[in-house]
């Protein structure tokens, strides 16, 4: 059982991380009800698989009232908003009501942005189902939907009162999806902590095999990182991005193939190894860390090539990320594992230097 | 020319009023710009009544990017908010991008709400064409938009960088809009100063004139109420809700009869004259006021009489409330015209009430 703070200048709040200690939760939740109910965002699969537990973990006074959308980051937009708003409308929510967003990313950011919405703002919690999830989206106050233009452009940051992290819920994760979250945390050990990346390479057998204390131990450490980083600059005025490590071309390869084929997870590890050849390219790196991070990805069944598209796709996908002002990207370059800086680059510059890392010239 | 100082703890801005010096606007503005663009959104009418004037009153190298949606509350929605984004990324705005919201209350409600939620909020101003955006919702920073089941029941609490208020756009306004708007500044007369609103009787003919000298005391004197109130419960945890006297019945009303019919600011009127009633009827005054207050609104053409619904239409009306909280609605009670309590009521007393109010039994 483990507390972490997130200090924040308003709203600090606690995470919670144990391995299945679900009435310690609900207890620590209870605490900010101010009516006996509790409104729990979630999907359908979610629902299906710990619907009763959930249920039983509650003391009986408090009525449980489950509004589920459909599983997948498609339905990720203001439809979806609209109707959980109506739901909870109809089911007499009101300014002082309680949302638990029980889910992946997808389930913790819609919640979050409902609950920064609904009335103006109600409180909320987050218990996310997911490694991706637990180590990075319920950690830090970005909610958000999709637009059809771009990943995460209607939003708000809007913080959680706790965040309850239980690691048993991976044990009905898809692999897939495990190493989607192993791609984010490599990456705090990329951009903050080099004995941490040396950790998950010296430990990637129980990691895999989710070993209780191997788990606890990286996404508690995960968590720490992002919660000094969004200590620091919990409205990304420019600090906060560099948790954005491998994002920017993450993010365009996510729109390319249509939100569909890549994971977020695994977009970021390629974008992670580009970022690398980028930092080198551009003569902010002395040595190209692209080897390393690629040996690291791999070693987790990651990929780290990126699929080739046009350059004019790739600039047009890229120039929509949030972190675009004109023709200039900030793009997150590394140092060193263990350090990375926020660079404005052109776009040009970008990617002509993406085809020199495609082509392989470079390595 | 005068200048308000909005003080709040964190955002404060400057409301500006006068009559038509734009380029003072436009100079204000610019102050606050970080690259030579504007994003003004607007609606069919006002884009075709001003587009010129205001594209005139910015310097040629600022461009303007105007984008319109229809006229109307029917489209004040979250469908009409995605639009608004799509546009927007398609047209590259991004963090560093500003909005004007240009137009009455629907218009600087959405505006605001895009601004507050458009990658995770971007800055924006309100130019309120209406006299009840000038006194009323382009200052507080209260914005969204509505759900089928109730008003502004999706919105976020989000500060301007400034408003500008420009008296002259209310030549072109309808008669009907500009009573509206006088529904809200007697309010402030009634929930907080008895000599603006004897002012406010004794200069009836010159307001209704639109005497520009009349308009600009006014409208400076509301706006300075209701800064006065936010600055002092920005968040509306309670105090701020006394800027809703008359609201309660004022929105059941307006959903009844389906947001088309009565328009907010004569509902308002309506809702005015029964929480008289109420205050009177539930003991909180002793002498009952809405024969006053009935009076005041009869000499600026404002409606009085509220329509006739079953009680449980209107007591489901009422319910959606943003202020209740179960069967208890916190309602904004008279004790005496400049002076008003939040009263937390049971509905089942309010309907009781309301039928009294309504069969005239107790005037």
């Amino acid at each position: 059982m483990k507390t972490l703070k997130v200090a924040l200048l308003q709203n600090s709040y606690n995470i919670y991380i144990n391995s299945w200690n679900l009435n310690h939760s609900i207890n620590q939740l209870k605490k900010f009800l101010q009516e006996d109910k509790i409104y729990i965002i979630t999907n359908t699969t979610v629902k299906k698989l710990y619907q009763k537990k959930i249920n039983k973990a509650f003391p009986k006074h408090i009525k449980t009232i489950w509004i589920s959308i459909p599983d997948g980051e498609r339905y990720k937009n203001l439809s979806t908003i609209e109707k959980i708003h109506t739901r909870l409308s109809q089911k007499n929510a009101n300014r002082k009501s309680a949302l638990l967003a029980l889910g992946g990313g997808v389930v913790g950011d819609i919640a979050g942005f409902v609950a920064s919405t609904y009335m103006r703002g109600i409180k909320y919690f987050q218990m996310p189902t997911t490694l991706l999830s637990q180590v990075d989206s319920a950690v830090g106050g970005k909610t958000g939907v999709d637009l059809k233009t771009g990943k995460n452009l209607v939003g708000a940051f809007y913080q959680p009162k706790a965040v309850f992290i239980h690691t048993d819920f991976l044990k009905t994760l898809p692999k897939r999806e495990i190493k989607c979250g192993l791609a984010e945390v490599i990456k705090y050990g990329i951009i903050w902590d080099k004995a941490f990346f040396d950790y998950l390479g010296r430990n990637s057998k129980q990691i895999k095999q989710l070993n209780p204390t191997a788990l606890g131990k990286i996404i508690y450490r995960s968590c720490e990182i992002k919660a000094q980083v969004v200590k620091r600059d919990e409205k990304e005025n420019s600090f906060r991005a560099i948790l954005n490590y491998g994002h920017t071309l993450g993010h365009a390869i996510e729109a390319l193939t249509g939100f569909k084929k890549i994971q977020h997870g695994e977009a970021v590890a390629m974008g992670m190894v580009f970022a690398a050849d980028l930092s080198y390219l551009s003569g902010h790196s002395k040595v190209n860390y692209s080897g390393q991070i690629s040996t690291m990805l791999k070693m987790f069944g990651l990929p780290h090539r990126y699929p080739i598209y046009s350059s004019s796709a790739y600039k047009q996908a890229i120039l929509r990320d949030k972190k675009a002002s004109g023709k200039i990207i900030k793009f997150i370059l590394i140092q060193k594992i263990g350090k990375v800086s926020v660079i404005p680059l052109d776009i040009k510059n970008i990617v002509k230097w993406l085809y020199a890392s495609i082509s392989g010239s470079i390595i």
